[in-house]
């Protein structure tokens, strides 16, 4: 279908999804979307979406365009909406403006719209057409995209360890093996993520304060994700530093109500979600932060939760930082997972995207 | 010092480079030398040093060029000899032959020579220049430079591992972790390699047969690196397949002598070298292997091999092939080493190249 869409239609397309790009950190639980109105060649509107209940992106452009919105082409990266959410449908708005062509990314996933946005269009005379930069679109929103459709999160585990696997002493010594760099770089993804998951052994052994600190273009008191720690027998200590900020999700498995009622007092929410094996159930939870509206999830999270996530079948996506340097067999490996009898039953991924990140490496992998 | 060369004297160095690496896998125990000469500006005779016993670069060169040598300036990517070899020495040759400048790469390491041919060279009135592409030229022997210098050869020691740092299965599994690619990326390796250097505990799970396979342009009866194996027991099966061919060195701390003498029976010399607790010395080991005029040694050894010979400082450099998949923790790891008590003593590597090779990754890391 891309076939039909010329060369300026890839460039304003582009254009739109470096404007979406520009909501990376606010929009959720909304995805990003970017918008470029043209009208004869020139640029007359455009705009993105900034953060849930305010404008979508193509208000914003028709807004920026006014009048010259009328007979002019519309490159979105995500399909108008057609249904009334927190704000009015954006197709209608598209017709109401006179809008000759509109061009979409990918359609959106979420079903209440499915198609029925190009629908709308179509059917009031507009040309509307999708596919042009889908891969490209769908990427952006690869958190949305699993949340509409699966119902479920984008996980991403983040892992730091040596060039040998190990992710910290025996002695749980683990600050710091990377560099600062490649600790700033992963506070960019955290920032992107609606929720940052790690479990009870990290808060043990690191304390993490587990918000995003130090992205550049981040106000200092900009949206922080939610904190979502796996802890079946709530044994987080009160005074975790992870406590002191807002939006703590503790997920145990253990109903200890005196424990349940502190943690509230504190400001914490705990949630019940008991498994087979005195475990939380990390399924449920993953269902449950779907419901709640989180599309990407960052999990950080030590040897047995990385272990179990990948157990359960919940990662979707590695972020592997790895520091040019050995620890040796003694240290800490990255995953509990059950004995492998074959090769052949290997976990097998996909590298997406490698480079150097300062004096470490940053590797991406995705589950085959 | 290298600020006075001009641009054609680097791209004549960088030729001649690209003829000393026309050696890569078959001067050993000698260097990699190339030799271009230039007359007037033009290319008159070129030459590379093919195998120990053979002509030399420069003389190769001087015959390309007969009397167009008259005058003429030399590029040449280590000093020039001053002894009498196997060969006579090449500065007197290019004496005779009446050049009027020679430019060298690096002075040569070798004791023997060792700004010899230099001077011999400048007494006689040629304008004799040195250090060009020396880093290059310093790169292309390694090996012979370590030898030289330091009377132990180069270490690079090969690993394929996963991305969480697993080398085998619980069970031993290892093949194929790692791509084909990967593995015939690994035979050049081994090609360019004086000794391949394993362990009883790599033969008794693999059975390798320790040799040079399927490397373009290297004929089916080209030179074989020398296949030394670390035995300490003498534990080696006599039908093992690394038997079969020619230049086996076993290297051994029990002097039982019935098995000596069938192993020399089936071909193979037996070393023994004890250490103090029953292991082969491994630094006695490297001393001997750099007396026969063993310049880079390929390790491939497990888990405690590989950790013995980090423990004992005798890996130069690491060659990791990092297969896209997880095995989990209760794999095998890379490399059996004393626990550590602070990230302090982290063993820390510099990555000097990596790239991927197939679906895996190849990463070329140097011990700081």
């Amino acid at each position: 279908m891309a076939q039909g869409f010329s060369a300026f239609d890839h460039e304003m397309m582009a254009r739109a999804l470096r404007l979406a790009e520009l909501g990376l950190y606010t929009t959720t639980p909304n995805p990003r979307v970017g918008c470029v109105i043209v009208n004869a060649g020139k640029i007359v509107g455009e705009g993105w979406h900034l953060r849930a209940g305010g404008q979508h992106a193509e208000v914003h452009a028709l807004r920026a365009a006014a009048e010259r919105a009328r007979g002019a082409s519309v490159y979105v990266t995500l399909e108008p909406c057609s249904h009334q959410g927190r704000t009015p449908p954006c197709a209608d708005a598209l017709l109401a403006a006179g809008v000759r062509r509109v061009v979409v990314a990918m359609p959106d996933p979420n079903p209440l719209v499915a198609g029925q946005g190009l629908a709308r269009l179509r059917a009031a005379g507009v040309l509307a057409e999708e596919g042009l930069l889908a891969v490209e679109a769908g990427e952006l929103n690869i958190g949305f995209v699993a949340r509409m459709t699966r119902s479920r999160p984008w996980l991403r585990l983040k892992v730091a360890a040596s060039l040998d696997g190990k992710t910290a002493l025996r002695n749980g010594a683990s600050q710091w093996l990377t560099g600062a760099d490649a600790r700033q770089d992963g506070h960019r993804w955290r920032a992107r993520a609606c929720a940052i998951l790690t479990g009870i052994g990290t808060v043990r052994h690191d304390d993490p304060q587990l918000d995003v600190r130090g992205v550049a273009g981040l106000a200092s008191d900009s949206r922080q994700p939610l904190k979502v720690v796996v802890d079946s027998r709530l044994e987080l200590p009160l005074g975790a530093r992870l406590l002191r900020g807002a939006r703590v999700l503790l997920a145990a498995a253990s109903p200890d109500t005196s424990r349940v009622a502190a943690f509230r007092e504190a400001g914490a929410e705990v949630l019940l979600l008991p498994g087979a094996d005195g475990q939380v159930d990390l399924r449920a939870l993953f269902a449950e932060l779907a419901r709640r509206g989180i599309n990407e999830v960052h999990a950080e999270a030590g040897f047995r939760l990385s272990g179990s996530l990948l157990g359960a079948g919940l990662v979707d996506e590695l972020l592997l930082y790895l520091a040019p340097c050995l620890l040796g067999d003694a240290a800490r490996g990255m995953f509990d997972l059950p004995a492998l009898e074959s090769l052949a039953g290997k976990r097998s991924l996909l590298i997406r995207d490698l480079r150097p990140v300062g004096p470490d490496l940053r590797l991406l992998a995705r589950f085959a």
